[in-house]
């Protein structure tokens, strides 16, 4: 066999990804792909804000020598400068450069964040729904994961995740705003986790990390603020990348930031630039770094996700979904109107309509939608989608 | 500790790395940085060529919607298309882009190749002097590293290889042109690890793999070819970046091939693809793929480098210091007149004079130069590495 037996086991187990993507291509094959209306992809569709083109095209007019030579693994330091800058005005902390990692996308902050800090068997616990890659992130280093549910309204259920605790936990891992389910956890959730893994921490004898994935923390709606993960614990690794606000999701540009006050700090950054290298990465893409240091608190035109949204939570009521209305990301996570959510898609697909089961997301039941597509699609799709809702009854 | 006890005791046996590079700096502040010679660092300072400026800024240009936006895991189609034409006329075999996977550097695609074949405690067999991050590479994944002694001229010892291999052996993982030694292991060397590997794959019922790590095959001197890691044996993964070639280093951009005739393909890339994803890596960096795409068999000035090889070898010769003139790559790998690399390293350092120890590369007894530097750096260090050659006879 020329793959490792655990590798093809995971192979086999994502083959029903691939069989959607299949039916996918086969739909778009019999209809023609303008008459497919693909919810399944989070690719954000919206352009990046023309100062990024801007600047793209004068960083590639530039003739200073050695603009795409290595750097520190941790990445430039007028790139970290910007973003702690950045993050100091945010978040009312006085973050240093030192405290800011460029990493190769959030795919690639998580791993090396997950790898600094787990040994063999340690725990982390993740809220469903979640973003299912955190198993394998979490696999890779050594680690387990231990999934525990939310409340009826998608936020963080403090009882479930307490519950979850053993001696081996490392990290509670959390996404706001959420994919898939676009919720925002309200800052009692961050607060009062924030206490008890102050608590359990103090017991144990070892710090127990707060991990923040937060690329959607710009998509959001309503005015609505997303709470501070700095505010009440120090042992937090923030991971984030410029691939949803700037839309610059191919070219893999993140960061991971540390609480400007953790205890041995030193030896923790140690370990992040250390993993950024030795998994591979070695530095975050050096031309993006320097173009994402000139585009702080930039944004794509988020209107243009809020009236998708709008036309999608209204539509979908109107014949009768059961759904929450989120206030960021770029996703709808409604209930399947019958139990099989797998069935459910199949379903849709014979409306020529593709989406994805909350099992991929650890949650039957469920399905989720993403409307990185043009709001007339949303528009055209809905037929489909109450036909079959009445189908279903 | 915030740190898994692995990441701290790495961290802690990396502490001459950071000496050395708190030494390079402190010499820096106390003489100028103009006054220090700097040969420790293979970070490529010549240009990259003027067709990938100028195709950059096409780029930078182009208003086409989605640009920026995720691809297939594996890549763009049209570069892996483009890579594997070149591929398919460098080693006259029918390489399609199937078989090409882009990756986030060669760093990126030894992990996901090493990943991809790795079962828990498999072994790897690597030849001394070899670049030591391989030794994380192979960690990363579960594997174990078995390393063996290279023939005196640094080419491969193949009774040494042989006599590594037992029931756990997974792969061999060969670098030429090499880091440190600038040696391209000859065609002869390459058919007989061939031959042994297919033996061997036969005799195990599994098999073993060849992993090849090229990233400096074009840089290469007095019109030697690199003799082809394709032309005998089938279980090849081949990996490199554009760093070097077309000095882009900081930019992340390499890719993988497999053998066009390899059994059991779609198993192998169906695991190269999904490792590419679930490491964080997700995709190669967009923009640099549509950039090499456009740059095959395009590379540096490597005039630049031959020159340099020449002066620093005539006059390292001159005063007397034991050493091969390589024939690739832009290192030197003389022997120390001192049994203690580490000491010498420190004398040199007495000189102004930044040179790496062999031990950095598992080879006490030698140290490494690297001519990343102008070749009048070379002729102002050499009376320096005269007179510690004479210091030390």
């Amino acid at each position: 066999m020329p793959v490792a037996e655990k590798i093809q086991g995971f192979i086999q187990r994502a083959s029903w990804i691939r069989e959607m993507f299949e039916a996918g291509d086969r739909l778009r094959a019999e209809v023609g792909p303008e008459n497919v209306f693909d919810f399944s992809l989070g690719n954000p569709d919206v352009e990046p804000p023309v100062e990024f083109k801007n600047i793209l095209q004068e960083l590639a007019a530039d003739k200073t020598p050695g603009l795409h030579g290595y750097m520190s693994n941790a990445g430039l330091p007028e790139t970290r400068s910007a973003v702690a800058e950045y993050l100091s005005d945010e978040f009312g902390l006085n973050f240093s450069s030192d405290d800011v990692i460029m990493s190769v996308g959030a795919g690639g902050g998580l791993n090396v964040a997950l790898k600094t800090i787990l040994n063999p068997g340690d725990e982390v616990i993740v809220s469903s729904p979640y973003f299912v890659e955190y198993n394998f992130y979490i696999d890779n280093h050594g680690g387990e994961i231990k999934v525990v549910d939310t409340n009826p309204d998608f936020t963080l259920n403090l009882k479930n995740i307490e519950a979850a605790f053993t001696g081996k936990t490392r990290a509670v891992l959390i996404n706001s705003p959420n994919n898939p389910t676009g919720v925002i956890y309200p800052e009692e959730n961050i607060r009062d986790l924030s206490a008890l893994l102050e608590g359990i921490s103090s017991k144990v004898g070892r710090p127990v990390f707060l991990i923040s994935d937060e690329p959607y923390r710009k998509i959001i709606y309503d005015g609505v603020v997303v709470p501070s993960v700095f505010a009440h614990y120090k042992h937090v690794i923030s991971v984030t990348s410029y691939s949803k606000d700037l839309s610059l999701p191919g070219e893999r540009i993140g960061f991971l930031a540390i609480h400007p006050e953790v205890p041995e700090k030193n030896l923790l950054l140690g370990g992040l630039i250390l993993n950024t290298r030795i998994i591979g990465y070695v530095n975050a893409p050096v031309l993006m770094q320097r173009a994402v240091a000139r585009l702080q608190g930039k944004s794509v035109d988020i209107g243009i996700y809020k009236r998708r949204r709008d036309i999608f939570v209204k539509g979908l009521k109107e014949c009768d979904y059961d759904l929450i209305e989120p206030q960021g990301a770029f996703y709808l996570f409604p209930r399947s109107p019958i139990e099989d959510d797998v069935a459910f898609t199949r379903e849709m697909q014979k409306e020529n309509i593709l989406v994805v089961p909350g099992s991929g997301f650890g949650k039957p039941g469920y399905f989720r939608l993403a409307y990185c597509v043009d709001e007339k699609m949303i528009e055209k799709a809905l037929p489909g989608f109450k036909r079959v809702r009445e189908r279903l009854k």
